[in-house]
């Protein structure tokens, strides 16, 4: 059977198709229950877009990713879109899906009126990124209270 | 005469304070007239938080920044606050004002819940970020549409 993938925005309801378990391959997550889930997914403003693929062969999601779309005043009050929190499931690596969700997101941002897209790597994902179009041009500096 | 400065959030009406003028010492601005620069200030979303510092026995606008606060589902539905445009009049540069209002945007993003807070910045401004208490985390790609 081939694996058929659908890229949509993530619902409130895919709590129970294992969003927070891939989510949790990036970083530490934490004990979230449903209804915790469906709060914070409410509080998302419209400029916070998280998407995710899904293999609806399965009805599982193999990769998510968030775009912030920022209102500036630069640029003739330009907009800026962030990518934050890509995730591929680590059973799903090499298989083009980190590309086909970064594509999706930039392209998003640019119909979206965005004159540029960032997001921050690690010095290991650099030449990933630059192979779906991104040039490095800075250094992230963090601040952890 | 000594000058007062006062950090607040931007008003609408700061438009004839010269508020684009200080930001077009970051980047190309373009003409944005008052009507379009409220019409802007409106749509920014309560998450998108700009501030200015005010030389208030002048009443001139010195310094400006941006803080957007994200909501996330990692880290406990954590939050992360992003610094963005950050600008000092370039007739007040080496005053410390830079530094009042990067610590003003950490500080404000901690009280928030945030449990970090982040920037890009250029090589050259590595080291005034570290004595900010930021440290260099990762690289920042784009993409220009």
């Amino acid at each position: 059977m081939t694996n058929l993938f659908k890229i949509r925005p993530l619902a409130i309801n895919d709590y129970d198709k294992g969003y927070l378990n891939l989510l949790s391959q990036l970083t530490t997550v934490g004990e979230i229950n449903k209804d915790k889930y469906e709060e914070n997914f409410n509080k998302l403003p419209e400029c916070h877009k998280l998407f995710i693929i899904e293999d609806i062969t399965k009805n599982t999601i193999v990769s998510i990713g968030s775009l912030i779309i920022e209102t500036k005043f630069i640029h003739n009050c330009g907009k800026v879109g962030h990518i934050e929190d890509i995730v591929v499931d680590r059973n799903w690596r090499g298989k083009g899906l980190g590309k086909m969700m970064i594509n999706y997101l930039s392209k998003l941002s640019d119909e979206l009126e965005c004159y540029k897209c960032i997001l921050n790597c690690s010095n290991d994902l650099i030449e990933f990124y630059k192979k779906c179009n991104f040039n490095n041009s800075g250094y992230e500096m963090s601040l952890y209270h």
